[in-house]
């Protein structure tokens, strides 16, 4: 996002609030926004945050250009003031988040907010995007890797991504997921990323015949030979001419110990991937690769590894890059607190008729509790900012809604992690965005910390989200007064 | 997309295929490529084109900066002499394409490229990105519109769309596919299309109390107070409030004729809305708009219609803006024709074991077909350039795979319009494109061309796209001469 210009990315109601807000004098309270989701997307058991560095180059850069300005004076909505204003607007707040790659769980805020109300309301729309976008990518990215089961797999999807960042971001979030490269090469030079391909069916076609296109390709790329076999007839033409190439190359020498195979794009890929397996082998070529790509995803995968098909490489295009079953992360941004006059902050709460809706009010941070001998985590606890946690005494957590799901777990059992760091401090920014595959590594070691019937990809077992004591009660307190109006 | 480094936004393999090229010495021989779908989205009866203007400023600025250079030989993959080629690259080829907001049918060419190998092989990725995203949107939002029989339809998806292009371009795919205007202000900068937008539940939230919150925001805007009315109780609170603001603005003087009102975004909307209709009207306030947003779709709102909702006005977000139950359109970009050594175009056919992929070879137009009284479309013809068809003459058409679905069109019944149109003509732009709005304008009377039957949402009428006998016989020769292979 570095260099765009996007003050302007936008809903127009942020804009007449900031006004509002401005012309009411009231602009320059402080409060607090905390971003976060109710519900995993595709029926995980939990999401993958990522974004945080495209929220942070926006923030970084956040300013009105003279095009801006003139732009929303010729909308005849805006006072002269206001806009004066928004000619030195920076944003001069605090921001706490999640580190990209983290394992989260419903209702946890994944970026916390603290600015005037003026800032803080212009930013709600962008971070959402850019938030919304990239964690539903890294999450559909992680279930299908994890149907792979230890497979690599290729993020493909950029002619049917929802535009060139969903294509470019997107590609990089499916790597912060546990893909292992992408085809975008842009993808590639922006975020450092490996970048993979070989070649197209219009290769093949631009030839006189199949094995010309082969053996020309072998000739040029002999150490990435992935031969796609399924322009004509996969096993009738595609894969003996292959083959044949295969032994071409083997007698000249060019063959490399690995890395060269075929790529199935189409048909029944069970079948095809046995039999070719099959012919590969004959042929003596146990160590070539069979990849596929043909609108595959989580499901598909896994009902071909339960048909015993011999792929290897999956390219996932399509319902990658889209999280075609789920294509929107419903992440929301919240008030959470307000300053008063004497400078305090007063927490607030959003009510609603669904109980899941209801927000959780106050500054708050996340503590992740993990179990000490196996590193998995026991549960998440939202506090309130102020409360202190200790590793040295017992510690007793439940389910406000349901107060017999709890835990007592004894000092000295288990440890104590903070989920949000801080990014911005007055306006500053302090902190430094690992890169992509820094986070990929990071997010590895996350899965780690999740037990397999929690990573399963139908009714996973659910992480517990709690509320201490103090939080508990305010929201509660909360929830009566405004009942009351 | 103008002024964006694109030139690495496409997929490995063009590279690795260019280069492949490049080494074999045909690079500069000329091909045809294709970009067509084969499946309406969401079961609609059509498409509508769009994308287009961005197609062409990628196409426009087309080439690699020293970065992409540089990045290009960090990947050890490619050749110095191919390298050396990359610099001075540039799109020459010719373009045709169909007009955005234009209704088409699947197999139709979107557009043609005609183009040296290695720039057509180049651009594959990047135009099916483009084309793909805003002709899905552009389709759903018809969709949605049509849902809303005639009721103003308002694009709201910004902060769940898929990254910033998906939430900017794809409001503005929104706009061509019928909304009257979107809450996105930097589509509103871009593209000339009107924002909309009031207050969100923050607001609320940041005063003492919700009246005193209404009583603000309608001294601030009152030519444009649409009160958000469920931050606490709808009909408890909200609508009560609402009314008690409108009640002081009229004694004031500043209640508008119209353009004020409320706004539903939770809740039994069916309900609510019957409700609060009823203490608008009782309260004299019988122009006061009610509108909704939540997780609507056209599923949705015909629903809530069909229940009597009193809804007029419709903010339609994420299942919009990310297409939600077709996330994808699913264009592709294949070969059609390759220059021969003599310089005459030989046609290229792709067979697959599904007869519906198998391509339409040559170098191909579309013919659409228009009743002369109706207006309506009766079919569409899909041609060999050198063909030529007269309104003067009787036209025989039928389905190549079902010769009993004819149609005899007597000369003089009928209306012939050619829908692909020249975009680059040896490199050089030579299309104006018209401005959203004037291209949500045309996409209104192309929707005039179709009958209910074929806009209905749910088992449409199909229109017929058929081939004309030279392509039809063309295509059975290729077909016969591939399987002999």
């Amino acid at each position: 996002m570095k260099g765009r210009d996007f003050a302007l990315l936008t809903d127009l109601y942020e804009l007449t609030m900031m006004q509002g807000y401005y012309e009411t004098g009231a602009y320059n309270r402080k409060v607090v926004f905390d971003l976060f989701y109710r519900k995993n997307p595709s029926g995980n058991g939990f999401a993958i945050t990522a974004g945080l560095q495209q929220a942070i180059e926006y923030l970084d850069g956040l300013h009105f250009t003279e095009e801006d300005i003139a732009y929303l004076e010729s909308l005849n909505l805006f006072s002269e003031d206001f806009i004066d204003y928004l000619r030195s607007f920076r944003f001069t707040g605090e921001v706490y988040a999640v580190p990209e790659g983290t394992i989260v769980f419903p209702h946890e805020p994944l970026m916390r907010i603290k600015a005037p109300i003026i800032e803080a309301q212009l930013i709600e729309t962008a971070l959402l995007n850019i938030i919304n976008h990239q964690s539903l990518i890294a999450t559909k990215a992680s279930r299908v890797v994890h149907a792979a089961q230890g497979d690599p797999v290729l993020e493909f999807g950029l002619r049917r991504a929802q535009g060139p960042d969903a294509g470019t971001v997107g590609a990089r979030a499916a790597v912060i997921g546990g893909c292992v490269a992408t085809s975008n090469v842009l993808t590639g030079k922006l975020y450092d990323v490996p970048v993979k391909g070989t070649h197209a069916h219009s290769w093949v076609m631009s030839f006189p015949d199949e094995l010309t296109a082969f053996r020309t390709y072998a000739n040029l790329f002999p150490d990435a030979c992935i031969l796609l076999v399924d322009t004509y007839n996969t096993l009738k033409s595609g894969v003996p001419h292959a083959i044949q190439v295969f032994d071409e190359m083997k007698a000249a020498g060019t063959l490399p110990e690995k890395g060269y195979g075929i790529r199935l794009d189409s048909g029944d890929l069970a079948y095809l991937s046995k039999r070719a397996r099959q012919m590969l082998d004959e042929a003596g070529y146990p160590n070539a690769v069979i990849s596929a790509s043909s609108d595959l995803d989580e499901n598909l995968i896994t009902s071909l590894k339960l048909q015993g098909a011999t792929i290897t490489l999956w390219g996932v295009g399509t319902k990658l890059i889209t999280s075609d079953d789920c294509p929107a992360f419903g992440g929301v941004y919240k008030l959470a607190a307000e300053e008063t006059e004497s400078g305090d902050f007063e927490p607030k709460i959003k009510l609603s008729n669904n109980v899941e809706k209801v927000t959780n009010p106050g500054i708050k941070k996340i503590i992740r509790i993990y179990d000490k001998k196996t590193g998995k985590i026991k549960a998440d606890l939202l506090a309130l900012e102020e409360e202190e946690f200790t590793e040295d005494s017992d510690l007793y957590i439940y389910d406000t809604n349901a107060k017999w799901k709890s835990m007592q777990l004894p000092a000295g059992s288990f440890t104590l992690r903070e989920l949000l760091v801080p990014i911005f401090v007055d306006g500053k920014l302090v902190y430094e965005c690992p890169k992509a595959m820094d986070i990929q590594a990071y997010c590895n070691r996350e899965k780690d910390t999740l037990w397999e019937e929690q990573k399963r990809l139908k009714n996973p077992d659910i992480v517990p989200v709690d509320l201490s004591d103090k939080l508990s009660a305010m929201k509660l307190k909360l929830i009566e007064a405004a009942t009351m109006i």
